[in-house]
């Protein structure tokens, strides 16, 4: 049996009771005062529009939360969203619908107006709203029809203006569109994917075509090679290593990019899979000829006949450096001249929290410990994004995608042996400790794990949220990387998440872990000498103290009660910017997962 | 391996980072504002003494925390509490150290003074902390004893010393003295019993044998049997019936109480159980004799050959019905006379919020999923009751324990068939909503249920932690039962815990679900007009309304913000009490428990 759970999306009696109990003034009186794009500008200060709807949404979130929460998130029960209500302008808050199991909207017609014609149509909020929620591909429940409310169009007008909503909806017009991600990614939406392990594996000839259709990335490489011959400094001939060559991809837009910069220059393919090392071998009887040198073997280790100028590699993961392009590139640095260049220079690993109740079930199907422990890569669809951008309440968190780490190729720190490699590998270890601010009340369910490479200058590659459009746009090879917890961490509107995550190695193995705290940020209350006197000392907010301080040393009484019995109060914000001080209340934790590395990248 | 943390159990020197960065006054300077003993008194004032040393016990133990949460409480993880630090006055910030896995205590010579002989001895408050810890049976390391600091007594002085405080802690008196629970329960400790089930098995005669040990249960037994015949209205025979004989202990009370009462009174001893039976009929032929009728059946089926005036049953379980009283009681009414009363009269069913790293390690070993469901008896040493008597900072909170519901006997509100039998079960269903004040930060790992149940007139019996002494001291029948979670749920200092507990029933089973919620409730800021307008409103504090919407209607922002850009300022409590309103934040939730039953009481 399956039960779908209707809740209205927006109920403006749940917010008038919120404002009677909780002091906030109601809809109608002016300035209210929470922040519904919680950290940008002065959280004390109202700033209209979006403002007063933050809670009634948040409120059916809430019940729904509770419901699901109490039914374990089985996977029987979904979700109809009423629509009846009038949406708020600011629809950021809604956002969380798409990451929920929301398979109706109930759209009565006494939700529709009538336009110029007298036609019915939807208020802009809702039309919106529905818009990015096909992308879930919802049933829509049209209720009333034949009660003539609209002048025009009679009972087929509301099914035909839904389906002029579908077809208009950004989302399934991308899925139509050939050469986007949506369309290249059809059936693989929020499926979990184990990711590759290309050094312990040999990749099959399949999976090379698969990444072969990617037009964007090798235009792009092609680019950052013809950029690279074009300001090489010195005249004469130019050596070029291909350094996993696969069935040839790079090798042919290096060639492409020698005869666009006319410059006198030399290739060589190095390849440790045999499978690919035959379509090599074809392409260079019959494509090549004597422009190109094959050289079969492992790049870590294999003798190359003279050092090289520019070092070209694809080797990258979607969280950049998780297929092990440090350790790979470490070794094939023996034979890269001093003064060469590797393409790519850098790549950086990003993060973002995000809530998934489809991704948490299917984290849980298998019964294996490994299976919530385990980056997968992942198309995503049903997902939100939980952070939002700007400093927080506390002013002190990143922005809504943050960067991890990086790697730089070629690396001079590393100390080396005599055979050029590096003695151990602790080098390419690296951990971060983000700050995340989370505007509306959700459920943390894991992490969107992203990276962003430089190949050469200004050419790059990118599956950065809020980037990859600019940098490489419907870039095929990569889906984001999503790292699962164990159990869901609930989190209260303008709370602050910190997130831990280390890339850890032994002598054989690569693996991440994660652990996150969450916490409240609450304004220190001061009488006047005490801040003067704190001033002094320049004390500010805690949010820069490590969490486990933090947390030890903010209780809510002594973050929200001070000494003297006598009227307590902010400083007022607007007269005294610096005055604000912030204390960080501890109120939830994750487990530290995958400890050791039981889930890893096999290889070293 | 085994490995061990060594953790200051107060740390002055994150007191001082606390103060600077949260703004509360440093300890030297008078008043500071946070509240050890939690909802007592005016959470807005300091009350001195224990005070300032909230913060820094509260550090370390969160230091603690996120270690062996990190190591996913690990059991070859264990604590060691350095002593080094002088501790606070008020010790109640201290108790969670028992629940944890406190293996060592580290002792160096400085922590001693000399006393007037100047002999080595321990401050007052440490003295006080190592007795009571003593009950966990920790290793004391010494360090420093051969530096001669202490002019008498030696190196041996310092051990010896440690030896008086282990001989003279209550727990270890306690343990040695015949009669007592702690002496009874040797071997007890922190074990998990899976709960009986004698409706379904028939008790063995070692169980009974176990049960009979017990003076005090049915020396009180006899004296509400005692005073119910010597206050009984009507002249001329009175007849009693046992329902449940067992062996016959109860059986043989009565005909005490007969005789101390001078009373002519006959007893039918009802029993189901054969292997009990025959002990019965032996002690008819050669104890009772005609004084007493046996009668072998169901006493909820069972023909019984006249009406009785009192009914006397002990088929209490821990939390009072879950070993189906109720039911079996409601079976048994068919055969009490209209005006006839029932012993017990009635009895209530108790819970507090605990902590205890060792029963969720417990809980954890077994593979079975009902493992971490069933609600276990269990003899309590490493936990630690996290509820605080009072208020609460909202005012709305209950006591430390607080009671779920009652059951009456006899009931005159169920319907009954033909047979004298209710049609349904259902009027033994139960429901509780409980809300609980946590004064300092802590884990949650499930929660203790104990019963009170009145025999007769103020005669009772009790396992209620802070009444049993005064009504059934030493009684050893009856452990408390462990209702665990399958995850622990981080408390801050200051919260409220809402708890909900069913008491729910089919045609065969009895069984609890339980689900739990967090919240921290904020004080909500007014400028003066808006808090007039509420109090004419007349809505206050947010508590009353019920967690879904409490949660819902309290963000971050709405509770802590207010509309004017001007000054916003608490209303001052001392000059107008009433003003003071509360929002509560909620900030995490457990699962539901033990949905429908998978760990449940048969025999219905």
């Amino acid at each position: 049996m399956q039960l779908s759970v209707r809740i209205p999306i927006y109920d403006r009696s749940l917010m008038q009771l919120a404002a009677a109990a909780s002091g906030v003034a109601s809809p109608n009186s002016p300035g209210t005062s929470s922040s519904p794009n919680g950290g940008k500008g002065n959280p004390f200060i109202g700033s209209g529009a979006g403002e007063v709807s933050d809670q009634p949404s948040i409120a059916s979130w809430e019940m729904w939360d509770t419901i699901r929460t109490i039914c374990e998130y089985n996977v029987r029960l979904s979700l109809t969203l009423d629509l009846t209500p009038p949406l708020p302008a600011d629809l950021a808050v809604l956002r969380q619908w798409v990451a929920e199991p929301t398979r109706f909207l109930f759209l009565p017609v006494s939700t529709f107006i009538a336009n110029a014609k007298g036609y019915p149509v939807l208020p802009k909020p809702t039309q919106k709203f529905t818009r990015d929620i096909m992308k879930i591909q919802p049933n829509v429940i049209l209720s009333g029809t034949s009660s003539g409310r609209h002048a025009k169009g009679g009972e087929a007008a509301y099914s035909q203006y839904v389906r002029h909503l579908e077809k208009t909806s950004p989302s399934v017009k991308a899925a139509h569109t050939p050469g986007t991600v949506e369309n290249f990614a059809q059936g693989y939406q929020d499926y979990l994917q184990a990711p590759l392990q290309p050094l312990m594996d040999n990749l099959q000839s399949v999976t090379y075509q698969t990444f072969e259709q990617d037009p964007v990335k090798y235009r792009n490489y092609e680019e950052a090679i013809f950029r690279a011959l074009s300001e090489w400094p010195r005249p004469g001939r130019i050596v070029i290593c291909v350094a996993g060559a696969g069935r040839g991809p790079l090798v042919a837009r290096c060639l492409t990019a020698i005869e666009r910069a006319k410059k006198e220059a030399f290739v060589y393919a190095v390849e440790k899979n045999p499978n690919a090392l035959v379509t090599l071998q074809d392409r260079l009887r019959l494509e090549w000829g004597d422009k190109v040198k094959i050289l079969f073997g492992d790049m870590r280790t294999l003798e190359v006949p003279e050092q090289v100028d520019i070092l070209v590699s694809e080797l990258l993961g979607s969280f950049g450096d998780n297929e092990l392009s440090p350790e790979c590139l470490d070794g094939a640095m023996r034979f890269l001249k001093p003064d060469g260049i590797s393409i790519p220079a850098s790549y950086t690993a990003h993060l973002a929290p995000l809530s998934s109740s489809k991704l948490y079930n299917e984290t849980r199907v298998s019964k294996d410990e490994k299976a919530v422990e385990t980056p997968y890569v992942v198309m995503f669809q049903s997902i939100n994004i939980l952070s939002g951008d700007g400093g927080g309440v506390s002013g002190e968190c990143g922005p809504q995608v943050q960067e991890c780490w990086e790697f730089e190729h070629p690396r001079r720190d590393a100390v080396l042996n005599a055979q050029g490699l590096p003695f151990t590998n602790s080098h390419n270890t690296r951990f971060a400790k983000l700050t995340f601010h989370i505007p509306h009340a959700s459920v943390l369910h894991g992490f969107g794990g992203y990276f962003e490479a430089v190949l050469y200058g200004s050419v790059g590659l990118s599956i950065h949220p809020q980037r990859m459009d600019k940098i490489s746009k419907d870039m095929l090879s990569w889906f984001p990387l999503f790292f699962p917890l164990k159990e869901p961490l609930y989190l209260p509107s303008n709370c602050e998440l910190h997130v831990s995550i280390w890339r850890l190695t032994n002598e054989r193995h690569v693996w991440y872990e994660w652990h996150a705290e969450a916490f409240l940020p609450l304004p220190v209350l001061l009488d006047g000498e005490l801040s003067q006197e704190r001033r002094r000392k320049g004390t500010s907010s805690l949010s820069a103290t490590p969490s486990i301080a933090a947390s030890s040393l903010a209780d809510a009484d002594d973050t929200l009660f001070v000494s003297s019995p006598s009227r307590i109060m902010f400083e007022p914000l607007q007269e005294e910017p610096s005055g604000a001080r912030f204390g960080l209340i501890k109120i939830g934790q994750t487990a530290l997962h995958n400890p050791r590395g039981r889930s890893s990248w096999i290889g070293l």
